[in-house]
């Protein structure tokens, strides 16, 4: 498999280099790995760290900025950081206010997350965590305890960011992120594997016309794997098994995300498909976000989440962000 | 080649649905194929109106808004547009101060957005047209005679919106688009070929262990073929190309592009190469893009485009955007 990068060994370093020369609006400690807001810590807010394996692009770093994450901490690809980078991440963004992690329900992160939270307590950092675990597609699967965490990362760092961004307090913002795991869902199709830098080869074998349904974002193994499908036969799919953990009574915002290799002129087709079967079962779509923002490098594929979300979730999702890959209002 | 499509004859169809789904400040006219601000036309503004082949997503509809495009007119994949679909977005964003068409340097593109200036003539729409010829790589290719038309476009869309949304007459837009033209030199690099939804193999064929240097954005033949490079080494060469052309003697705004296959970890990845090589080359950056903005489908690869900006072109880069794949300031 041919990829644009020098050595498989420098993959993490020249992206973080990358985003420091792109993004002077950020401060990007390659040697550390931790990417933060040029102005952290900011005054009397809340931080927002998030981190988890490179991979996943634009998450976590591409939504470091005002309004979404104080900081994020990319680990090796599909690799947690370690604690010394979140820790690291808390004591540049802490006002005093305290800090929230938005942790990935993968077991490294988990573990990570937990320890980093340790060592910044041990500072005087006061730490909060939620854990998100979206995916409806397959509990306990290779790499995780319970739900994975998936497509749902983007509401919690999207909505919590901008209720600490108006200065909410830590209780407060730590409660708009489990109020976004609790109300969201997401489910996965892959119509490729994807290949790691240092692997070289596509992570698992997916034979010509079959995909894969409830993938995970390392490619972990799914619900069921098919013939192909039709973009209309895969919403079907997608959005009815959301909507058979979900239950949604109020209007919901939908992300149509790419898994990195499936073209955006696709993925429109695909959300088309998506607005059919919420139309048809009566779901009431408020916002709509497509494009490949949570990631499996150049995996094929497309995934479904939805959060059902009150006036002042829609408040949130509407505030000003500026990262460098979600940006509105400023 | 396993698509998330429902057939390829609805492909461009599907994804105007979703457009219109997601996106409810836009106007999209499925039937006829145009996409426009859902505010045209907006009293006293010179109207932009580009179009092209699909499968080069988000262009043009993406860049359909406030201070960008007021209309684009997606042709089916790799293939131009129908002058009936220009003049009828040329009538639809016609405020009385006139329309101009940005055109990349395709012959299909060019011939059908002149037959459609005479249509909007006739119609009484003043229009004036700019050739957007920007990829150093080839001249008088399988395509187009002449330069062909690629990154650039991005640039001329952005500044020229921005010089329009202003309030700038006819003639003030269209220069400051030429400008950007005489300005902007692109160079590309495929990894590996697209596949188009109605053929469903590769468009051609790249052996694993080798690269296309200076390939077209449809998949035409490039410069060269070679052996398999560095991140680093596909920036000296693309940076170097750009820049015998070019010779900027002011700071540049940098376009580091991807062609669709490519993940983002990557591009940041050769973000940095470019930048290193710019450095070494004694040419400032003023502004870098990085992300998938002008594409091929699934092609893997990258494309750089720069552009020398003087005071002006900058603050109109600045200036407001809000599309669906380029926004911020509103």
């Amino acid at each position: 498999m041919k990829m644009l990068i020098n050595v498989p060994e420098t993959v993490v370093a020249d992206a973080l280099r990358g985003m420091a020369a792109a993004h002077p609006e950020l401060t990007v400690d390659v040697e550390n790995r931790v990417v933060v807001r040029r102005d952290a810590p900011v005054a009397d807010k809340v931080g927002l760290v998030s981190g988890g394996g490179s991979g996943h692009e634009p998450l976590h770093g591409g939504f470091v900025g005002p309004g979404m994450l104080d900081a994020a901490c990319p680990g090796e690809v599909f690799t947690s950081p370690v604690p010394d980078q979140m820790a690291r991440a808390a004591a540049a963004v802490d006002s005093g206010r305290g800090v929230l992690f938005v942790v990935k329900n993968y077991t490294g992160d988990v573990l990570n997350f937990d320890m980093a939270a340790e060592l910044a307590e041990d500072e005087g950092v006061q730490v909060a965590r939620v854990l998100v675990d979206d995916d409806v597609a397959v509990v306990d699967s290779t790499y995780t305890a319970g739900r994975r965490g998936t497509g749902a990362t983007l509401f919690v760092e999207k909505l919590a960011g901008a209720a600490a961004e108006a200065g909410a307090p830590l209780e407060r913002v730590e409660a708009v992120a489990r109020q976004v795991v609790e109300s969201s869902r997401s489910f996965g199709v892959a119509l490729s594997a994807c290949t790691t830098p240092a692997r070289g080869v596509p992570t698992f074998d997916l034979p010509p016309g079959e995909l894969e349904l409830g993938i995970g974002i390392h490619g972990e193994p799914g619900r069921e794997r098919r013939g192909m499908m039709t973009s209309g036969e895969i919403a079907d799919t997608a959005v009815d098994a959301v909507l058979d953990d979900l239950r949604p009574d109020r209007p919901v915002l939908a992300l149509v995300n790419g898994m990195g290799g499936t073209p955006l002129l696709e993925l429109y087709g695909f959300a088309a498909e998506v607005h059919r079967v919420l139309g048809e079962r009566r779901v009431a779509v408020a916002r709509t976000l497509v494009g490949s923002y949570v990631t499996s490098l150049d995996m094929a594929g497309c995934s479904v989440t939805l959060c059902q979300a009150d006036e002042e979730l829609l408040r949130l999702w509407d505030a000003p962000v500026r990262t460098p890959a979600l940006r509105w209002g400023m």
